[in-house]
């Protein structure tokens, strides 16, 4: 099991807390949004006397209301083609559970969410990557780069869409060519769509289940962490139309007997909350974006990757090892007493020497932090040189 | 991924209650024992605005709270040693991780909690069985017959005590020679100990980690599930002195993010229900178990053993197929339009054709629900033979 790089630095940063340090966290995608008030209040209006386990793969009351949601985003499905999960974590986990077997390989554009390696290894699965650049914004890479991966081990394809850590947003065209390629060698296409709503510039997210002709090969992992700020839930969801596939998931999720009960109770009421709440978290969203991305385009020497999703942004420093510099901002460095804690982005890639340049930030604070974490991230690059 | 002995009659099941037939569960340890208030009203009055992640192995302060309830069980740990899980089936999920790789094997007792096995089978381990006898009310077996079953791959000993689904508790005498045998070869001593308060009969449960001499090999497994009657949190445990296992394990627990910050606040809340609580549910579990097993034991040609922990009870029945008479009382049968759903246990057996007459009834309902529950299964019994 590979360490985690979004939560390795962890102890350095409480140290630095201890010596009274304040640490900025563009490390993780722990949003400051309000959770929305439906979904907190259904908890604290809760009348539960024994906190029973919740059906393996979720009420079907809960599962219909998601064949809703889903209904409304362009995705037509069942409550037979959901299974409701400890969050998108193991959604992951079962899928790649249910569809590999020890030594199989899973096919994923680089840089990627680094608990994929994760999830992978606890499976005993090796992932291939498919370096995707910075230069291009993420975009998806070549499919002949795909194709040349493929081996008789090769199960399924994951992307993450829209992307952590690239915030890139693949097109209807780009999922057309995953289609082709899965189709033609009969894999799995397995999409992150946990940041769904969370598409700029008037880009229109695209899922794989709204794609005809891909049901037998589309599993889509979902979560209810981000969406409704609501990453302490823990409850997300594996949806698919391939039915033999669901039917080996479903053993997985009964044998971790139930999802989380009082968050199940959250998840089902968030599915009311208002589009003004999701207005008003994507105006939020494209503010602190613009706003990270221009900061940081005017310190010299430092790249940035232009997002049109998700909350995260890779960011080209000019220092050769992101991990120590990383380490160093929290271990040695502060600016008036006040310091950033960033993703080294080597954790997001699997093939070595990759992104040793490179960082991801979460783009989840206000406004304000994030321009001072960025003057901190200058002055901190300059005392790093000298 | 095998499917759950517990669950796999659930449709069945179903398709009764929409004939209108009242099913009695037996099948599954889900109590009806109210959750303690104190834990009910601290969900209840949360102030949480953003609901965010956890720490992933757990706050600081829950930590620090169980370690003061460990040591007033008679076991000494520290917050380093603690990893706070989503549930027990997590805790043993990334325990057989951590200390296996693909192809190693874990000796169980069997019979055993049936998603020992799909947890073992989902990290490609082997579980090899040593069989433990209704006729010895399944106690320890011998240890050479744990002996015999040793080889390179053997990584662990695995024990549930208080059994479930035997209801069987190990002594300290039983516990000591495990410890014998765990440290002439090198191997861990996981204890699955998620039933310690079930102890009846004036006995005092054991626990692996307060044997003098374990600390290196012994990992308990725990979770608020059974204790609280909170099955629907959602949070358990890992505990261990063994350091590099402590580390490994937390990099499972970091992959995951987080366990659910609702169910955290329930959970620590709950460690302060006060004595009387317990001793009125061990007061309740034992009037239910003497009801049960007295009541069985009227009815000719079934063999009953004795529990003396947990709360689950293992019959000999006198047919010759338990997973077809169990699907029978649910599809077919029914008196006075009602019938009652037991866990065939084939499934806590994996060597074949073991345990095909035993069923588990797990005692969690109450008195006259257990009296009519057996009369049910008495009147089941004739009918199907006939």
């Amino acid at each position: 099991m590979p360490e985690s790089p979004i939560r390795k630095l962890v102890p350095f940063a409480e140290n630095a807390k201890k010596r009274g340090t304040k640490v900025y966290h563009l490390n993780i995608g722990q949003p400051d949004i309000k959770t929305p008030q439906i979904a907190l209040d259904a908890v604290k209006n809760n009348t539960i006397e024994t906190l029973s386990y919740a059906r393996s793969e979720g009420s079907e009351e809960y599962r219909t209301k998601l064949t809703n949601y889903y209904a409304n985003h362009n995705i037509n499905v069942t409550t037979d083609n959901i299974i409701v999960t400890t969050g998108g974590s193991e959604a992951l986990l079962f899928t790649i559970g249910s569809i590999t077997d020890s030594g199989d390989e899973i096919i994923i554009p680089e840089p990627f969410y680094a608990n994929y390696n994760g999830f992978s290894t606890a499976s005993g699965v090796t992932v291939v990557p498919v370096i995707s650049k910075i230069e291009d914004n993420f975009a998806l890479p070549k499919i002949e780069d795909f194709e040349k991966l493929i081996t008789k081990n090769t199960k399924a394809i994951l992307i993450c869409n829209p992307g952590n850590p690239t915030g890139y947003m693949y097109s209807k065209e780009e999922i057309q060519k995953l289609k082709e390629i899965v189709l033609k060698h009969d894999l799995f296409l397995i999409a992150d769509e946990v940041y769904r709503e969370f598409a700029y510039d008037g880009l229109k997210h695209t899922s794989v289940l709204s794609i005809d002709g891909l049901q037998d090969n589309a599993i889509v992992i979902d979560s209810v962490s981000k969406r409704y700020s609501m990453c302490g839930a823990r409850i997300g969801c594996i949806v698919s139309k391939n039915e033999a596939f669901i039917t080996t998931a479903i053993k997985f999720a009964q044998a971790r007997l139930s999802p989380p009960t009082y968050a199940l109770i959250a998840s089902e009421a968030a599915l009311d909350t208002p589009q003004s709440y999701f207005d008003d978290v994507k105006a939020e969203y494209v503010e602190r974006r613009d706003t990270l991305v221009s900061e940081l385009q005017k310190i010299e020497g430092v790249k940035v990757a232009n997002p049109k999703g998700a909350f995260y942004c890779v960011a080209e420093l000019p220092v050769n090892d992101t991990d120590d510099f990383a380490k160093w901002m929290l271990e040695t460095f502060n600016y008036n007493n006040e310091t950033v804690m960033v993703a080294p982005a080597s954790g997001f890639y699997s093939t070595e020497g990759e992104g040793k340049n490179q960082i991801r930030m979460a783009y989840v604070l206000k406004k304000e932090d994030l321009i001072k974490s960025v003057e901190i991230l200058k002055n901190a690059l300059a005392a790093y040189k000298a």
